[in-house]
């Protein structure tokens, strides 16, 4: 090696010792007689020393040439510092340098390499491999890494067998857009890169492998909303002969052992919730439940009081906002604004403050008698200090509303700490839902999703009304995962293709290999897959997943940095067989 | 769980015990009287028995309904055998069935289910899934998940960070052909699949990760000759700040845990040669070294007696097979095809039998004494009763020629055993190598392998002399691994762009940001990386790597499984902005 220690290890007790350190140089404070460079490498900082009358006079002049980030080799000895840095693990100790090699030379780097920098998004993300010199950006791998090894450590001591499934597998119009892959050997013919390893897993399942893993990278062209990238990882799971129970429970072992490991939290056990409960109590099948604020439904005590608004509404539903009745009527004008935004799309927010000294005033007070308002804070079990934030219309849209007015408003209040971790199961989803649109029914999950066997005689009659075996894991209002019991006999995966609209010739092209699979001996089997970028960013108190990829993607899907996606040579595009075809 | 216990753990002090399994009727014997089902899982086999008398009638009945890979849950109580079988873990037991639910019908198999199947190759594929519920086939996987696994123990261990480097990547035309990705957002565009993280790896080392692994999915779209893949998957590594030494300790060490860990074996210290050594020795770059049969040069006692075949000769070299100087004429003939055969191109072989009475006979008698065939075989250390083998002509394609008999020999005399490991290190190797069909140099490792330091002057006076900080790691006659001490400034990677005929324009447009990242600070860094399938294989004692594959393609590029590639839509193809142009 270069080096013989790093530069996080030294401490007093290594004073004496002759080092060799290599690493960038962070800091560089030149005084003329005194010159002090920071060393910086992937585990800490150390600060060395070159000193007139100590240190030579070329090793000096060597030393006032040294830039920010140039790549050093030092030699020298371990020395107690006069000023002693108690921040730093290092800061007892310098090294008093005896021998300088320059192994690089940097130029000036465009942004600051410290843990605030000034550099804009743009730039860091064509320099990324300089923004991955920051501490914080590489704490965030560091942290992905860990999580990763513990996923497979658990993993691998509950029986799983981490199999590695094809990359270059079979187009499917289900689900969202496949990138495709030309076939240079099959000219007009194409690979499809994986959304999931689904299909495989399940017939590993059919295999008898019994129990599956796999962190794999996955791919979805779809339009880049925020925060999507068009490759992203996957820990992907499946086990056979198992009950929703059995999966349940091993997997919310796998969270509980990431999060004792890595974090050194326990998150104790993992509560429950079905999807309806779900969505009357939170408005949304992830609610985050690190706060209270729950809904309570208004429609008998404020409907058939005059008020046309409610009146008409399929539901009224509101939330109190604790210790918020002193809100400023502008604070109120801004909460009414948030949920009359065109992605939220309500048409006004009735409001009512349950002030300290018992009073109550509304919005409404033309329709409502004080005593009415008393009526509805008791249904609500609100306390007096607590403003009273009331939605009404369609039941479905009222409910999403509420739920965003309820997250906005945790995070106003600060309830939505990043350092705290609600993990959350939510049951029972439904199988199908409906698309306008396309005027048929989705699978809610994918077509694999086993029907509970007790609502399996709606499946012709009443299919909305059916319930899953499919789960979702849900934290602080994020799903990280989802899964179901699967499907595994021939008749019930083609009844629900044709549910799904699916042409017997369709579903055979497309899932012809599974369904024939399931005539030889398919055992009943389940799992789950979680979103890895999101658990990092998650657990690493963030919001962006893009801040735990190596190298992200932009929202236009191009990596600025190498430059790509980008024209290739008419000659590849000639033996593929290809020709783009411009539409202008 | 569906089951109280797997199949593979009841053993004598359970009987008594009730007990629920479940799994794949393996083998069914139906007496009559009694019926006898071997049911089947992940860990072994457990005999179920269903017996007039004791088993209920209408159980009896359902007993006898089962089908070979039918999927059932049993319960009954654990009795001891009165046939045991030793071979069977579970041999001494057997359950009495007293409730048995069929989970799952199953079809016949299309082939055996058995160690020893009747299935043909192609059949195996199309049925993949039912192949790997072959006891073999899984256990590959098996080992290909615990050679994984403690290849992360041994890497986090040693703080190596595993970092995922993206699939969608710039396609660049150096090496094999890419693999490329349209991509919809950017119609005319194109991703490419990495042939290797090369560039990612290395700008890691200018972030400052110091220490970076990958199990990672690589892809190449060559012409697919026996046993390539158009998908596989490398341990791929790097480190900053280190020399060559440091990169063949760590991972001498890495291959010294595998083989402890996952084969119970101590492989001790890997020797090492240089790539001159290798080839003179053994006419490879990745010789077996499991036996001996080493070359030697004969020039100076063949040339000049008259044979004008050695004479006009570059080189002339033998080696000794042992103990075969009475093999027949006719297995002598067959050696002479053999290097006759297109792929070797040799014009003869001549061969000199070495009696055990130390008298000599040789096809080539009529122009060297005896006196001369004995210096032949004292120089060669050769024995009486070893058969001399001699090629003679251009000295490279000799040499392997050569190496190609030795090998063939080597496998004709059972020395190579698939249960030794034998690794090496082969070291020094070229930088360049010149290709006769594009008339310049092609980087023999690739373009970013840094060239020793006492050779840089002969970067452009004499190229093809210049030897690399490059070493494999070979065994058993296989490279499993390679890699180098990288370039890590700018002008020396220009250097090596121009030696290797890039324009300064190409090999901006293509590396440009690679170069650029060696101008903010890059630190001396080199990595290897090794083929994993074949490590596998290897480690499995067999030559396919197929066979440790999950779900391999065949030699077309095609899964015949799930039919791909295949044609996408016309849907599809307008949205990429693509026609197919069909050439016929």
């Amino acid at each position: 090696m270069l080096r013989t220690h790093t530069n996080g290890e030294l401490r007093l007790q290594d004073t004496g010792k002759e080092v060799t350190l290599c690493g960038w140089a962070q800091t560089i404070r030149n005084k003329g007689a005194v010159i002090w460079i920071d060393l910086r490498d992937r585990w800490g900082l150390t600060q060395l020393i070159f000193e007139e009358g100590i240190t030579s006079p070329e090793l000096l002049a060597a030393a006032a040439e040294v830039g920010r980030e140039w790549v050093l080799q030092a030699t020298g000895q371990v020395v107690e510092r006069y000023n002693k840095n108690p921040h730093m693990p290092t800061g007892d100790v310098e090294v008093r340098v005896t021998e300088l090699t320059v192994l690089n030379r940097a130029k000036t780097p465009p942004f600051q390499i410290e843990d605030e920098t000034d550099g804009g998004e743009e730039l860091r993300a064509k320099y990324r491999y300089l923004d991955l010199r920051r501490t914080p950006v590489r704490n965030n791998l560091v942290l992905r890494h860990k999580l990763a090894q513990e996923t497979r450590r658990y993993l691998d001591g509950e029986q799983f067998l981490e199999v590695e499934t094809p990359v270059l597998i079979k187009s499917t119009p289900e689900g969202a857009r496949d990138f495709v892959v030309p076939s240079r050997m099959n000219p007009g013919e194409f690979y499809a890169l994986p959304q999931s390893p689904q299909t495989f897993k399940q017939l590993l399942m059919v295999s008898g492998f019994e129990r599956y893993f796999q962190i794999v990278k996955c791919f979805r062209d779809e339009d880049l909303r925020a925060d999507r990238q068009p490759e992203f990882t996957q820990i992907d799971c499946e086990m056979a002969f198992v009950t929703q129970e059995d999966v349940l429970r091993t997997f919310e072992g796998l969270i509980r052992h990431l999060f004792k490991t890595v974090k050194g939290i326990d998150i104790g056990e993992v509560p429950r919730m079905t999807y309806d409960e779900a969505m009357r109590r939170y408005g949304s099948d992830k609610p985050d439940i690190r706060f209270g604020m729950e809904f309570t439904e208004l429609n008998d005590v404020a409907q058939n009081k005059g008020f046309q608004v409610f009146d008409q509404s399929e539901l009224v539903v509101g939330i109190a906002a604790p210790g918020c009745a002193e809100w400023t009527r502008k604070q109120l004008d801004a909460l009414t604004d948030f949920v009359k935004r065109p992605q939220i799309g309500m048409k006004g927010l009735v409001w009512v403050r349950y002030n300290a000294d018992g009073s109550l005033k509304s919005s409404v007070d033309k329709f409502y008698s004080e005593e009415d308002l008393k009526a509805w804070a008791q249904k609500m079990g609100a306390q007096p200090g607590d403003l009273l934030l009331v939605l009404s219309g369609d039941a479905d849209k009222t409910r999403k509303a509420l739920s965003e007015l309820r997250l906005h408003l945790g995070g106003e209040l600060g309830l939505r700490k990043n350092d705290e971790f609600k993990p959350l199961w939510v049951l029972d989803f439904p199988l199908l839902e409906w698309d306008e649109e396309t005027g048929r029914y989705h699978a809610m999950h994918h077509p694999f999703t086993s029907p509970k066997p007790e609502d399996m005689d709606k499946l012709e009659s009443d299919p909305g009304s059916i319930r899953a075996n499919a789960y979702d894991l849900a934290m602080n209002g994020v799903e990280i995962g989802g899964g179901s019991i699967r499907i595994h006999d021939r008749a019930t995966q083609a009844r629900m293709f044709k549910l799904l609209g699916f042409s017997e010739e369709e579903a055979r092209k497309q899932f012809g290999f599974l369904m024939e699979a399931f005539e030889y001996g398919a055992p009943p089997h389940g799992g789950i897959a979680f979103g890895f970028d999101r658990l990092c960013s998650l657990m690493g108190g963030q919001q962006s997943i893009r801040d735990f990829i190596a190298f992200p993607k932009n929202n236009s899907g191009r990596d600025v940095m190498i430059d790509t996606p980008s024209t290739i040579s008419e000659e590849q595009l000639r033996e593929l067989e290809l020709a783009v075809k411009r539409s202008n």
